[in-house]
C-alpha cells in the first residue's frame, strides 16, 4: 500500500523526517514539498528530501493523494485555505500538529468535501528544528495519534495508518478533545515548566548565569534541552490549546502548593511518600519502550561493566 | 599525592562511584567502607569496592587520613557523632551532600579540633541508587564544589582537590550559603518540579495512567527520569535547604503567573520572546561541556548521516 504522491507542506524537523522516512521505509512514490523560505527550499533540494519544491503550496499539492501539513499549528489554517482549490478528489489531508482541536477548527473548513480530513500527531521530536534536523528513524517506536472526523471511511484511516506503521510507529485514534487533554499533560505542561525554569534562572541576580551553566548537571540541564525547542511551534501550541493547558497548569500549581507547604513545615513524610510514587511511572515508561533504561539517558561516559 | 586510607561512609551511588574511581584513577592506597544495611555491606565486598567493610562507622575511620560521608544529608550529623572519637589527628573529614549549610551545622560540631573539615559536593549523579549503581567515570567533566570552613590550611584543601581532579572533575570553592542558593536553582528546583509534574499526572482522572505512559515522549518522560531519583536523599535535600528552595520556588511561581497570563490573554509575543531566550542558556551548557549536543541526549535510534 503506497501513495502515488505525497505533498509535504513545511520542511522543518517533522517534515524533513517524513521525507527521510519515506526514502528509507517507503510509503509514497513521489514527494513534492513546499516551504515559505528560499533557504529551506534550497536545503530540501540539496539534501534530496523531495522530488520537487514549490514556493506556492497550491502547486505542491497538485496530483497529490496525500497532503501533510507540517507547519506550526498557527500557520495551518492559512495553508489549508491556500491549497483548497487544488486538492484532488479522494486525497487525504492530514497534519502533524501538537494540538488537534484548533486544527479541526482552522483547517477543517478549508478541506473540500471530495477530500478526507484526518488530523494526526506523531508524538516524536527533538529539541532541534529546520530542514537539516530530520532523520528517518525519528518515529520508530513512538506513537502517532489520529483524530479522524466523524464518517471518515475506514479505508482512508487505514491508508494513513499504514504510512505511520511503515515508519515504525504505533497508531491510536481518539477524539481531538481527548488528544488535547492528554498532550497538555504529557507534553505541553512539561515544556511550559521547562521554559519557565530557564526564565527563572535567567532572571536571578545573586547567581550568575555562568554558575547556572557550570553547575547545571544536577538536573537543570535536562530542562534546558526541552526549553530549547522551536519557539514558534511552542508559542502556537500554547495559544491553541489554552483551555487544556490552563487546566493542567492549575492542577500543577495546586500540587506545588502542597509540596511547598510540606517543605515549609518540614513534613518529611509527605515529601518521601510523594517522591517514592514517581518511580512507578518511570518504570512504566521504560517497560513501554518509551524511554531508555540507561542511567542519565546513556549520555555519560561508559559505565564500567 | 595519595591518601593512605580513605573511609567511605555510605555505599550508595556516590560512595560506590568513589570506590570505582579510586580503583581506576588512584588517590588512596586503601579503602575502608561502612554501610548500615547488611545487604549493602555484602554487595560492597562482592563487587570488590572496599578492602574492609564495617557495620560500625567508628571502626571504618580508624587510621583513615580521609573520611568521606556519603550518606543522605539528614543522616550525616549522627554519622559524624558516631565516628568522632576515632578520627585521627590531621585527617580530612568531607562529604558529598547536595546541601552544605546544613552539613556545616550538623557535622561541624562533631569534627575534632585536630581534624580538618572541608564540606564538598560533586555535581554528578544518575537517577539510580545503591551500591551496584556506581561507576568510575561518574565524576568525569563534572564540577565538584568545596566549601572549606575559615582557616582551613590550603594544603589540606589542595589534597582533597587533587582527589577530585584525579577523577576528572573540576573543583571550585565557595561559601556554603552561596552553594545552597546556586544548587537550589540548578538542581533542587528542577527536581521539585519534576516530582510535582509526575504527581500531577498521577492524580488525573480523565487521562489514564497508561495514556500518560504511552504518550510520554513529548517531554514528560524526561521529567520522570529526574523524578525517579532516590526519595530519601531528596527528602533530606528539601528539609535541609528550605530557605533557598522556598526562595527559588517563589520566583518560579511568579514567572509562571506571567506565563499563565500570557496564555490566557493569547499574548503570543510574550511567549515567543520568553521561549527564544531559553536557547542561549542551552547553548552555553553545551559549550561548557555540561551536556551532550546530540538531539534527545542521543538516546534515539542513530540519526542517518
Amino acid at each position: 500500500m503506497s501513495f502515488e504522491k505525497v505533498a509535504i507542506l513545511g520542511i522543518g524537523l517533522i517534515g524533513s523526517s517524513i521525507c527521510h522516512a519515506i526514502h528509507k521505509f517507503g510509503g509514497a512514490k513521489a514527494i513534492s514539498g513546499h516551504a515559505k523560505s528560499a533557504e529551506t527550499r534550497a536545503a530540501a533540494l540539496e539534501l534530496g528530501l523531495v522530488d520537487s519544491i514549490h514556493e506556492d503550496p497550491a502547486e505542491a499539492v497538485k496530483g497529490a493523494d496525500l497532503i501533510i501539513l507540517c507547519a506550526p499549528v498557527g500557520a495551518c489554517g492559512a495553508l489549508a485555505a491556500a491549497i483548497k482549490s487544488n486538492v484532488q478528489p479522494g486525497a487525504i489531508v492530514t497534519d502533524v500538529g501538537s494540538v488537534k482541536g484548533a486544527i479541526v477548527r482552522d483547517v477543517g473548513p478549508h478541506v473540500p468535501p471530495h477530500a478526507f480530513f484526518i488530523p494526526g500527531h506523531p508524538i516524536a521530536g527533538t529539541e532541534q528544528s529546520g530542514p537539516r534536523s530530520g532523520f528517518a528513524e525519528l518515529f520508530e517506536g513512538r506513537w502517532c495519534i489520529l483524530t479522524p472526523v466523524p464518517n471518515t471511511p475506514p479505508e482512508k484511516v487505514a491508508a494513513l495508518e499504514a504510512l505511520w506503521t511503515g515508519f515504525g510507529s504505533k497508531v491510536e485514534s481518539m477524539t481531538a478533545d481527548h488528544h488535547d487533554l492528554v498532550l497538555a499533560m504529557t507534553s505541553h505542561l512539561p515544556h511550559l515548566i521547562a521554559y519557565n525554569s530557564v526564565a527563572t534562572a535567567a532572571d536571578l541576580e545573586e547567581v550568575t548565569q555562568s554558575e547556572v551553566i557550570k553547575f547545571s548537571a544536577g538536573g537543570f540541564r535536562d530542562l534546558t534541552r526541552i526549553a530549547s525547542s522551536d519557539p514558534t511551534m511552542w508559542r502556537d501550541v500554547f495559544l491553541n490549546n489554552k483551555d487544556a493547558v490552563l487546566e493542567m497548569l492549575g492542577r500543577f500549581s495546586e500540587e506545588l502548593s502542597v509540596l511547598q507547604r510540606a517543605i515549609r513545615w518540614g513534613d518529611g513524610e509527605t515529601l518521601f511518600t510523594l517522591f517514592s510514587r514517581a518511580r512507578e511511572i518511570r518504570r512504566g515508561i521504560i517497560a513501554a519502550g518509551q524511554d531508555t533504561a540507561a542511567p542519565n539517558f546513556g549520555r555519560d561516559p561508559a559505565k564500567r561493566s
